[in-house]
């Protein structure tokens, strides 16, 4: 959606430098962009943290860093060029003075480009410090140019919708909506991306894209991971927060979405608005018939014994905080009328897989009767990771001497000839650079997904009283969940 | 579609045992199905022949042969069974007491059977031998159970529509409709049988499978051989008769017939001719708008110089038969309004290649405007030997960090998993001997596929003055064949 654009210089500021997003996934990002030629003429990486830092120091903590993360190799020709451009910046995020001090290191730098350069604001830190700082980046007016400068905003954007609506028009009062970059990374992943390219470039998927030919549509996102070192985050946040709320609802969007007249950023934020619209609201007093949350015990993953949530670094022993959701969701809208969405998130689960099935109605009338059983109806799955394929799983004559049909995959595998491509993150930093709102979540997109989830939300926060832990580790999820989608004769596939 | 019938014991009388067919294709289909336990518990082949011969002999005659031609191996346990069922006799096609003296033969069987069995007779020999031997047939009361007894016919049946129609009726005379199996090898094969099965067992092809969605049909039978030692066979018949007649017109019915309502004959050979029904004839006047004919020079195949069609062995130096044909056709149907149907055939063509392209129409409004030129349209490729798969030619996003499409195919291989797949006269016998006769001809097919090329083959026939060779060995064809399709625009793929 970039390729005309043109890249003016940029100061991009990162808060949070010293953290664990900068160093496993922005400064490689960076550093591949920059690889590849993408990144402005004219740049500068303003790392800020607080603890007192040099540059060197600061440098070479990135570059070992790198070296891990990196998907390009870190030469030491490559490294030489990169490094001169990040500068470490000792910062207090609640003082005034910090931010003055910023700003006056800013102009510098512009005083060197010869030109007021576009700023980049990257908030990769917890959400309880974006009112702080974008009250002080207003306040020292930093960010006074909006052509030029920009915030990027990491999830959870908020904790339901009416915080979300507090933050938007916080941050109104800093930036216009076109300066912000709401981030949800999964919506930069090549294999997401992808299904915008796959409904509208062709001509002959968009025909059966309908609620006369499709039976249900199935997300998932699983992880093997547990919480990890996110323990004490995750305790208030849970996988409808975490998961539902943004990622499987954007996915969610982008299948079910009208075609865009055009690829217009604006363009595509309504239609996926759209879409958030017309999910059907799930009353308060059935959340259980279309909700199931679930909790890990331990289990066994690849044959190893594993721990279960309550035993987590962080996590407390009675938690009841939910680690795997699976939903169903109506559109009322004329395209999807009657079909399901099932969306269904977890941590801890068999494998990490993430992906969509469309499961096509089963033929009106069968000439091959004689062999109903063997007749299954077409599928189309679109693999997001680790396997990033499509398939298409359809009947053919079984070959031999009868005419007997037999269910067989049509597969096209995204990465065969291709291993080199770009993180989500590259793609993201890229668009926000270019000035690209398209991938990014405007207010209204995630006023609305919490809207969404919001008689859930409030259902299971005034409902702690569950029987958790109800999955073990190494499984697909609780029974209730292959329960939601069973009663209405589907499976998850 | 013959699942659960029932085989009864069956005497198989081979005209024309001597011949190339039968050595090549009849005795190893049945050696193959008898290895594969699908002959039926009594049965006995006898092979007639004009010269002496031994039962021994003529075994291993046959033995030799299989050896070459059998898709399964000969062993000698195998060999030893089969060749029990196998008896010569000394045969004079025109002379009424040899058809008396095997009627007596055939009766022997039956005593030893201890009941009537089933007659298959297979006539593997010239057209002109037909007459004679169906009246013969007829006379010695060979074929008295209309329930029992079978006819198998070879093509070209009839060389023109009045011709088949004279055959058809003199056939009456002595068969039922249902008793008479007039064979096109064409349709035995995995992949064209497949065609049914792909279009009829998934919910999700047919709703595209109109002229709302496609753009234009092909059907290429394209082959790398010359005439080899047929000749003088073949400066009688040409490409349209050999070829267009019947593989290329079978083959465009399976792709554009209706959904049949059940998988009996009688149905699917109705939906059939109703395609052979709807297709526009070509008036007179306008044969050369519509169809191209070809004949080839000398030319490199494969880097090997190959000689010219008129300097073939048995070909008149002159010669202005056809070894190339191309043509369009329109259907009048709803389904099919204003769809070309474009079919080719030719021998010492550049490769060897039968296949189906359904090109699909482009996006009606292309929401990826910015590059169009990079904007191919879907097709489907079903290919029927000696590639046989089914690729799915669609757009994705291209990897990398912007929106960019690249055609790109998902794809099939039917046989990826099972090499060892019976060949299509296994099949077309076997459907004999059980009595099912949805893959053979019936004389209404026969008769209407004659009248859709009349014209055609009138309008070449009244004008012999053309300039022949008019392509290369080695090529895809003469320049007029490609002037017919770029003439609307579309280009063979």
């Amino acid at each position: 959606m970039n390729e005309h654009k043109i890249l003016q210089p940029t100061t991009i500021i990162i808060f949070g430098a010293t953290g664990d997003l900068a160093k496993r996934k922005l400064f490689p990002a960076f550093y591949n962009l920059y690889i590849d030629g993408r990144m402005p003429k004219g740049f500068n990486i303003v790392a800020l943290g607080r603890a007192e830092n040099t540059d060197e120091h600061f440098r070479n903590y990135i570059k070992e860093n790198l070296e891990n993360f990196s998907r390009k190799k870190v030469t030491s020709e490559d490294w030489a060029g990169f490094q001169a451009h990040i500068t470490y910046f000792r910062h207090q995020l609640d003082q005034e003075n910090s931010y003055q001090e910023l700003s006056q290191k800013l102009q510098d730098f512009d005083k060197i480009y010869g030109m007021r350069a576009n700023r980049l604001f990257y908030l990769s830190i917890g959400p309880n410090f974006i009112t702080t700082i974008s009250n002080h980046i207003k306040n020292s007016s930093l960010a006074s140019d909006p052509q030029k400068d920009r915030i990027i905003i990491e999830k959870p954007f908020g904790h339901n919708k009416q915080s979300a609506i507090e933050l938007n028009s916080l941050l109104a009062e800093t930036f216009e909506e076109e300066q912000i970059y709401r981030i949800d990374h999964y919506l930069g992943k090549e294999t997401v991306q992808n299904i915008l390219a796959f409904r509208f470039g062709n001509s002959i998927f968009e025909p059966l894209w309908k609620h006369k030919y499709i039976e249900s549509v199935q997300i998932t996102v699983a992880e093997e991971v547990g919480v990890e070192t996110r323990g004490s985050f995750y305790e208030q946040t849970g996988a409808l927060k975490d998961m539902i709320q943004n990622h499987l609802l954007q996915i969610l969007c982008m299948v079910a979405m009208e075609p865009p007249a055009s690829l217009e950023s604006g363009e595509i934020r309504d239609r996926k608005v759209d879409v958030l619209k017309s999910i059907r609201r799930i009353p308060a007093d059935q959340v259980d018939h279309y909700a199931v949350r679930g909790q890990y015990g331990k289990g066994v993953i690849n044959g190893v014994d594993v721990k279960g949530y309550r035993q987590e670094d962080g996590i407390a022993p009675d938690s009841n905080t939910e680690t795997f959701v699976a939903a169903k969701f109506y559109l009322d809208n004329e395209r999807w009328k009657d079909v399901p969405f099932y969306v269904r998130t977890g941590k801890k689960m068999k494998e990490k897989h993430s992906y969509i099935t469309i499961q096509f109605k089963p033929l009106p009338h069968s000439t091959f009767s004689y062999t109903p059983h063997l007749l299954s109806a077409n599928r189309l799955i679109i693999n997001i990771q680790p396997m990033m394929d499509i398939r298409l799983q359809f009947m053919t004559k079984k070959p031999g001497l009868s005419l007997v049909l037999q269910p067989v995959e049509m597969i096209f595998d995204y990465f065969a000839c291709q291993e080199d491509t770009p993180e989500a993150y590259e793609t993201l930093l890229l668009d926000a650079l270019l000035g690209d709102l398209t991938l990014f979540m405007r207010s209204d997109q995630v006023e609305e997904a919490w809207d969404v989830v919001t008689t859930i939300q409030e259902s299971w926060e005034n409902n702690k009283d569950i029987f958790f832990p109800n999955y073990e580790a190494g499984s697909w999820g609780p029974k209730d969940s292959f329960a939601l989608v069973e009663r209405q004769g589907h499976s998850w596939v």
